[in-house]
């Protein structure tokens, strides 16, 4: 505490990152990283735009990156915003959007940065807690509300929503703002994308962190109809206003534009997945169905915690975490296959 | 309007940036770039670390680049906050520190920006009038306030206050925050960061857009005592854990290494501004003192907003602001001494 913060600074619990030791050389399968690099291109993109001009601003408007997203999705340049990496793109939606006379929604079990945002901007939330199975009750998010998110599929239990079961949501709430989470959509899930036409009240969010491996560039992507993308953008602009570098966007613009490579490594890491479950499974793990680059798991013997600390000290990293309801469970990135096939081999020994 | 934007974002009026234009090639005298490039060594830096690691997310805590800037500057690193440009600095600084309850104090002519953020945060401020000469009356910023933000050099004046100055306002306002927004500092003025040690309540923001030509990278850095910087490490960690990317932060550590570039530019800017400050008043011209990379100028004829207008149709911007007090002034950024020479030329023939 300091006398120089005033009530919000003091109030706040601010979010803490995976760990990204130094330590010592890890298999880090803790922060849902891509095991892929970057496209070549991307690189090679960044890599001729690092000259002179750097001197000189970028475009505030973003006008040629979100040119490339709009036309990647069918969209109009004027439904696309980008940001600071999604973590960015989310405070200015929460910020812009959300009513703080009425509690917003979410799930109980979800991305633990929601809440830290609700305290920033002073919002009430109502948790809607997920069924036995993890799953997400849509039918649930009714109550009176200052706004809904989900994220879609759900972290850390990985689960994954058919993005038209959220019509009725979105015909529910038409005067308040959803928000689609989709971090983690490219690795198996549809995109709601396809209902933004039909509900002005959905936005759309997506990174390029994870499916793009991107994590060290920080952009992010929100999708919705013109008159969100407005409210944000005069959030952005009362704030900074060129929050992506000339680097980002050249690099933003080539991971869009090579799909093959995208294609290619998003079905790597789904297969290493799928590859991965069938021998959890055969290890007596319950393993959470997952449409994401990260599995949730449990074992029916050995509790998490020992579990979690035993691969710490093998070198390998997962994530835990201590909440009610989840404390017996591991979530796993997923790596390639060599870091997955040292994974269950140090498991294998810890559960034996 | 939007049903679906809250009170805040119906009621805010977003920054509007100096102008990019796309339809012709301009001399770019209107948003204060360095008309040097960065280092070589900063675009060395950048494309030795466009690697594959971009799939992993940078450092949170930007431990190395602190290091680097408290080194730099004889401070410690829990003295150094850096940020995606000194604007999203001065954002979480206004969102820290600055007390909703009381107005906040800032000169009436100055950043616009200020304004904005004030909106932003629900914050009250009150204008404290430059006086006719534009300089700042440290004396008058003595109100009951919630804090206090004060550039020096000023803009778009240009003007500058010797940093010992502040102390007096420091010592008043022991309760408050104190900003003092150093965007411009590097070109011949002192910094306030000698201040740091006897004044917890002092914080400092720099940028690297300016004197060390990286407005593309967008890199700021603030410094003050520990408590300030914890207390915008809680604003920053409530909002997006990773702020500025790989790639900005190895940019940003080759600048404030490679101290020769740093001196010979910046020299270079400020040699160039004495020779146009001598030829413009020959072409009489008032041009207020300036310890900055632009001059605020007005002519004792011709009205700014003709020249404006002229010098944009021969192909050079400057910015004009059109605000009581300042609406017969330009404000002209220093660029190479060939484009001040065509800049002087096209001049001449307007006010003649």
């Amino acid at each position: 505490m300091s006398r120089y913060w005033n009530k919000i600074t003091s109030s706040l619990v601010p979010y803490i990152p995976g760990e990204q030791p130094k330590d010592k050389k890890y298999i880090k399968l803790n922060t849902n990283e891509n095991p892929y690099p970057p496209s070549p291109k991307v690189l090679a993109a960044i890599k001729e735009i690092t000259n002179d001009d750097l001197r000189l601003y970028p475009d505030p408007t973003c006008e040629n990156f979100r040119n490339v997203v709009a036309e990647y999705h069918g969209l109009s340049r004027n439904q696309i915003f980008v940001g600071n990496g999604s973590d960015e793109i989310l405070a200015f939606s929460f910020n812009a959007f959300f009513d703080t006379s009425k509690p917003i929604l979410f799930p109980d079990i979800t991305y633990s940065f929601y809440k830290v945002y609700a305290h920033l901007y002073g919002l009430q939330y109502e948790l809607i807690p997920l069924d036995d199975q993890f799953n997400v009750p849509l039918d649930k998010f009714n109550s009176v509300n200052g706004g809904i998110i989900i994220p879609n599929p759900n972290a850390p239990t990985a689960k994954y929503i058919p993005a038209d079961f959220f019509k009725t949501t979105l015909r529910n709430n038409m005067n308040q703002v959803v928000i689609i989470d989709e971090a983690y959509i490219d690795f198996g899930g549809e995109s709601a994308i396809k209902l933004i036409d039909e509900f002005p009240n959905l936005l759309v969010v997506q990174t390029l962190s994870k499916s793009r491996s991107l994590a060290g560039l920080r952009v992010g992507v929100a999708m919705g109809n013109e008159e969100l993308i407005e409210g944000l953008n005069r959030i952005k602009n009362s704030f900074n206003s060129y929050t992506l570098d000339r680097l980002g966007l050249a690099g933003a613009i080539a991971a869009y534009q090579d799909k093959e490579y995208f294609k290619q490594t998003t079905q790597k890491v789904i297969m290493t997945r799928e590859n991965t479950i069938e021998k959890l499974k055969k290890l007596n793990f319950n393993v959470v169905e997952s449409k994401a680059n990260f599995v949730f798991i449990s074992h029916r013997k050995v509790p998490a915690k020992i579990i979690f600390q035993d691969l710490r000290e093998k070198g390998i990293l997962v994530r835990y975490f201590e909440q009610p309801r989840i404390d017996n469970y591991l979530r796993v990135s997923i790596g390639t296959d060599d870091e997955m096939n040292s994974f269950i081999r140090v498991l294998s020994q810890i559960v034996d």
